[in-house]
């Protein structure tokens, strides 16, 4: 790939057929190399035979609606909890589906109901034998008799996804009326892979100029709940859950391989399901295992196609992603040659950049070229601001490329809707040479980083590294912190609670993060109550290790303690339960100290900050406090050191926040100065072969600010709003 | 007794020895017909001969040191934990009462370790086998074979008590220097018994004046913890704990009645102790029964003597009144003749003024004659303003007493402090003057209240009515709301889950308010997981009744919900492992809605308001929200209707809105007008038969104010700041 030009290159523009004066006139000016077409759009000839590359967009499950339609029982499904019914007399009449989108599920009553289903007494706890219920198909209700009054009763249920929804979710935000409803097709039918397999085949044959067939993305879709749209239209959605792999079939398929069949309530845990705040259950990662292997296996076999017709094939990060797995063992496996997210920030940047073995990625931008955006923002609607949206998401995801490249960025959606902004044209072309100056920076060199190693510990681990559930999870203390640290010039990784019973705190590690909820995956949550995660961390920081805690780390309520790492810490909390003790009222601080020492006035540590935080004892040093309760403490546990911040929120003073008290925490304060800003909103990195140094601006006003150097000496400079220098050292 | 007089009598002052014409000059000023002494003063021949009548405190089991000295094992006890030592290596030491106040314990080492106490590895949860531990006496430590390194371990111990809580607060309190520390001996030993009993009474044939004994109190004191003062003054103080009556002679003698014996970790639950936030175990209510009788059997063996030298019995309704539970059934039994107790606000006024069974309530108000005020306030000291303290506290006693009358008040300490605040001694008379014309009111007559009967239902019920654990819990929920119904003309009750499971909802309950924090003795906790619980509230609510939520109402993790009466609120909790789930948006308030008639603006709930609140679906009416949390809603269930407070502080404002909350769930609007105030700020009653209105202003502002009366008719007034008017109507 050339990466010197700074003007063409490393850009997929969406291209769409009926505007092609539009589309090569911005693949011009945007210096696109690639040009795509998006759900919704296509390419025309004119387009396809233009010079350009051509990415094609396949959905392999949603290809072929005749197909599905003729096969309504090879649909995909999903297990589903229904809503809870009080009963208000022995006789409970519930509707599986009320308050469900029913354009989006189908009751599965194929696959028999008495074997699959399970009806729950909610107030008790209890199952309702089989024998008290019975399933109407004609009237698609479940009947229980003999119930409890008063009571509350769910059914947990089956049924087919009727509406893929992706597809759906772009019919309905770009009003696409009467258009045919898509639906997913489950691959674990053997007859179902056979048909994608030669749906693939044909489609390949008939895409002679595609290049790169971009799979949007391999089978299952994260979860997405939609709801009646009269009472609320969406229920639930997690981008990391497995809740769509679910069915009949698959169960089958896991039971001959694992031993043992789950049961619905493993999928619906009372209404929590498998999402992604609950700490995983042993189940649950076998089953994420399962679908992952079949992911892998079938997904290697629709590679080898596209690769036996001479194009590559890329995957989008998104939609369809479930079972991919991009960080896990067996991604290599796939022989994939790219991989695309869209994405709006810097931990999102770095969830791609890092993605190992693959040969290209590319960030697709935002705001997507839909009227609305994926957040809501009314981006090309009256009101809208597309410019402002797209340098506001530029300035996050530039952080990230300072420390880490990726090959190439794009849009998605219909061109036609940017003609009208020409400063929204101009701003691109502009992003797309910083984006070009960035990655050539890269090329044979990497920027300075400090010797420190953080890792980021939780119950995903590696897992989902540089990511949650969804795009950003504002108030997850995990994601605020991933957001931070996603342009700190230091080494980070991640970790999960069973790699450390499975071998410790690795040593090279220097700080080690648990930043999360109580009960919650981010924090733990059960995973506290084993003596060999607090052994292990001990033993850890008491050999010199750091450790920093965030808002309730390690809270699980268990033994006498609440956050089972406060010996370490030495803060915890109060739940309400301990009124009647006293606590210890906090001496001020002694001195400045080097966490603090570019925190003017009071913090600001978001909205989720936790309170009632107290000192277990006086060498707890508290240096900020605010109505009784502690916000950022330090201490010592023998060789090492720990910091606690009661709350986390991705800004640029908490940032610097964050920088500091990771090198206290490690001991690394003297490596704090080099490739330091004096002001916090702006940010740099050096790359020492090219012996640039890059500054930005992370902000929408003009600063300055003073660079100092390795040696010492040091550099002032002003920035304009948005603003890059690039500066010879 | 004459309650006709405006300036004399129902008063009793605190005389000293050594100021006799201050203590002569203040009786008369005051209008004081008994005189007293306190801990710290004497009264002299010039005072007990003086014509009034003499209340003597007397305290039974500090009464006679010299015993004590020469009977170290009869001391009281109490079952301790030792502050948790992480294990660096498999030898822990841990020196058991490290941390704590070493004059006030002494390790009781007489009763076998071995069989008493409990050592727990608190990281595993598991005991420490009693092989793996041994007590040495000599260095009175506690070593730990076998250790797990960084495990937590503790140490489960029995300690004798040698100095009297309340005699040591005095002592450190004021200085007392060398005074001799006082212990406190017990009375579950026969031969304590027979010693109380003796010196009691040489001590009635020592004291002809004396005509009310002040028994302060009975035998145990409430669970006082303190903490090395280098280290940490005060560990964990609670009023409602029944801590400091465990000994192993107390345990032997529960075991041979109750059939089993507690074991160390039964009043430490590792750290929480039976602490009154604690929702009480079942072992733990036997252990208050056993308790409880001991104390009623002994206590009206004690009264018994004192009447049958012609006096009467008081008690002080603090200090060791743990066992006495004047509410319970037992106390009756007891034979006392009045009650007293030392109160800051309306709700301890309630307390004192619906005792039953007894002839006198007296409050003591406070300021305490001593230098520094319970609460901390430097009352007499330079900076103190004991009188704008009186008056704030009369503030809030005043509207309880509006509602419901007791027979005396009263003063505490050292007299002479008084000497120097003129305008104290001035505003005390005006106070005594205003008591005894409300309690005038109260002769022959019942303030007008309207036919609504409020039940707050908690895991203690009657037990712990109009009272948490201490004076003024600020923050708790259920404290706060007591406080503002101290005053209100309406019917007040105390339920407990228990009352329920054993009969429902009592049918002339008007609303039921369930406020606390979540797991809390006053929420609930674990009893929300009881069926018949949910069973009963729904069938009540369904059927008309009304149910009042605030805070963590019901809050439980239990099936599919977090407030397990949500169904019935309408509203839920997230806690952080639900966000993937999208919560419906609120609709704007239709119209202004009766609960927030008074309330301008922002409302300010407190700072324990709780967050995070959302809305099941359209059907729960949404009054009053912040940052996407419900705060103030209403719903109907069946018949009946509920309303949710996302959080309570006790203001004027607040008070109305609980006011107006609680008539609207009763479905009592049109009851809401009669004898009620336009202003906030100032509240009324009406003494029928009196044909008497007594308006108050709540506050230290003047206030115009319009009452409306029961015809529809109104009066408009203006009252003076800490004002106090009465109207004939």
């Amino acid at each position: 790939m050339d990466n010197t030009s700074l003007t063409h290159g490393g850009f997929t523009l969406p291209g769409e057929a009926g505007f092609e004066d539009l589309t090569l006139e911005l693949a011009q000016r945007w210096g696109a190399d690639v040009i795509r077409d998006s759900d919704g759009t296509q390419l025309s000839d004119r387009i396809t035979t233009s010079g350009h590359e051509i990415y094609s967009t396949l959905c392999l499950i949603r290809a072929d609606n005749e197909w599905a339609k003729a096969h309504p029982d090879k649909l995909q499904q999903c297990c589903m909890m229904s809503q809870p019914v009080i009963a208000d007399g022995p006789t409970v009449t519930i509707d599986p589906l009320d308050g469900y989108f029913r354009q989006q599920f189908r009751v599965n009553a194929d696959d028999d109901p008495k074997e699959w289903w399970q009806v729950f007494d909610r107030t008790t706890g209890e199952e309702v034998p089989v024998s008290d219920w019975a399933y109407d198909p004609a009237r698609q209700t479940v009947t229980i008799r003999g119930a409890r009054t008063w009571h509350t009763y769910t059914v947990n249920f089956f049924s087919y996804r009727i509406w893929e929804e992706i597809s759906m979710y772009n019919h309905v935000t770009n009003d696409w009326g009467d258009r045919e409803h898509l639906m997913p097709i489950e691959p674990m039918h053997p007859e179902v892979q056979e048909h994608i397999l030669g749906h693939l085949e044909t489609w390949l044959r008939e895409h002679p100029h595609t290049r790169v067939v971009r799979l949007t993305s391999m089978f299952y879709n994260f979860w997405w709940f939609w709801g009646d749209p009269q009472k609320q239209r969406f229920i639930v959605n997690d981008w990391g859950s497995y809740e769509f792999t679910v069915s009949p079939p698959a169960i089958r398929s896991f039971e001959e391989r694992y031993g043992y069949r789950p049961r619905s309530e493993d999928f619906v845990n009372a209404g929590l399901y498998n999402n992604s705040y609950k700490v995983p259950s042993r189940k649950y990662r076998d089953w994420m295992d399962f679908i992952n292997a079949f992911v892998t296996g079938f997904g290697r076999r629709c590679v080898e196609r596209i690769h036996a017709h001479g194009k590559q094939a890329f995957v989008f990060y998104n939609d369809h992603w479930i079972g991919l797995e991009p960080w896990g063992e067996r991604f290599k496996d796939l022989g994939l040659d790219g991989i695309i997210d869209g994405i709006f920030s810097g931990f999102e940047t770095r969830k791609v950049s890092g993605t190992p073995h693959v040969a290209v990625r590319e960030l697709r931008l935002h705001p997507y070229l839909f009227p609305t955006g994926v957040n809501g923002a009314p981006s090309f609607l009256p009101g809208g601001n597309p410019t402002l949206e797209c340098k506001t998401y530029w300035l996050d995801i530039r952080r990230a490329l300072l420390r880490e490249p990726v090959d190439r960025i794009g849009f998605g959606g219909y061109l036609h809707l940017v003609a009208n902004h020409p400063d929204f044209i101009a701003y691109v072309e502009q992003l797309g040479h910083e984006f070009r100056l960035l990655r050539s920076l890269h090329q044979d060199d990497k920027p300075w980083a400090a010797d420190v190693t953080v890792a980021l510990l939780t119950a995903w681990g590696r897992q989902r590294a540089w990511g949650c559930c969804g795009h950003y999870n504002h108030g997850n203390f995990y994601n605020e912190v991933m957001e931070s640290l996603s342009g700190l010039p230091l080494h980070v990784e991640f970790i999960s609670f069973e790699d450390i019973l499975a071998q410790g705190v690795p040593r090279h590690v220097s700080v080690v993060i648990n930043a999360g909820g109580a009960g919650d995956a981010w924090s733990g949550g059960e995973y506290w109550a084993q003596a060999p995660i607090i052994e292990a961390l001990s033993e850890y920081v008491h050999g010199g290790g750091g450790l920093i805690g965030v808002g309730e780390p390690s809270a699980f309520r268990h033994g006498t303690q609440y956050f089972q790492l406060s010996r370490l810490l030495g803060v915890d909390r109060e739940l309400g339960l301990t009124r009647a003790f006293q606590r210890l009222a906090f001496a001020p601080p002694r001195a400045p100290h080097f966490i603090l020492e570019d925190a003017p006035g009071e913090l600001a540590l978001g909205p989720a900050e936790v309170g009632g935080i107290y000192v277990l004892d006086r060498d707890t040093n508290v240096l900020a406090a605010r109505s009784g309760s502690a916000r950022v403490t330090t201490r010592t546990f023998g060789g090492g050191r720990t910091v606690y911040l009661s709350g986390y929120q991705h800004t640029p003073l908490n940032t610097r926040l964050l920088h500091r008290a990771i090198f206290f925490a490690a001991q690394a304060e003297p490596l704090f100065a080099a490739y330091s800003c004096s002001n916090v909103r702006t940010e740099c990195a050096y790359y020492p072969r090219h012996r640039k140094l890059v500054v930005v601006n992370n902000g929408a006003e003009p600063e300055e600010t003073r660079v100092t150097l390795a040696g010492g000496g040091s550099i002032a400079l002003r920035i304009a709003p948005y603003g890059f220098t690039v500066v010879d050292v």
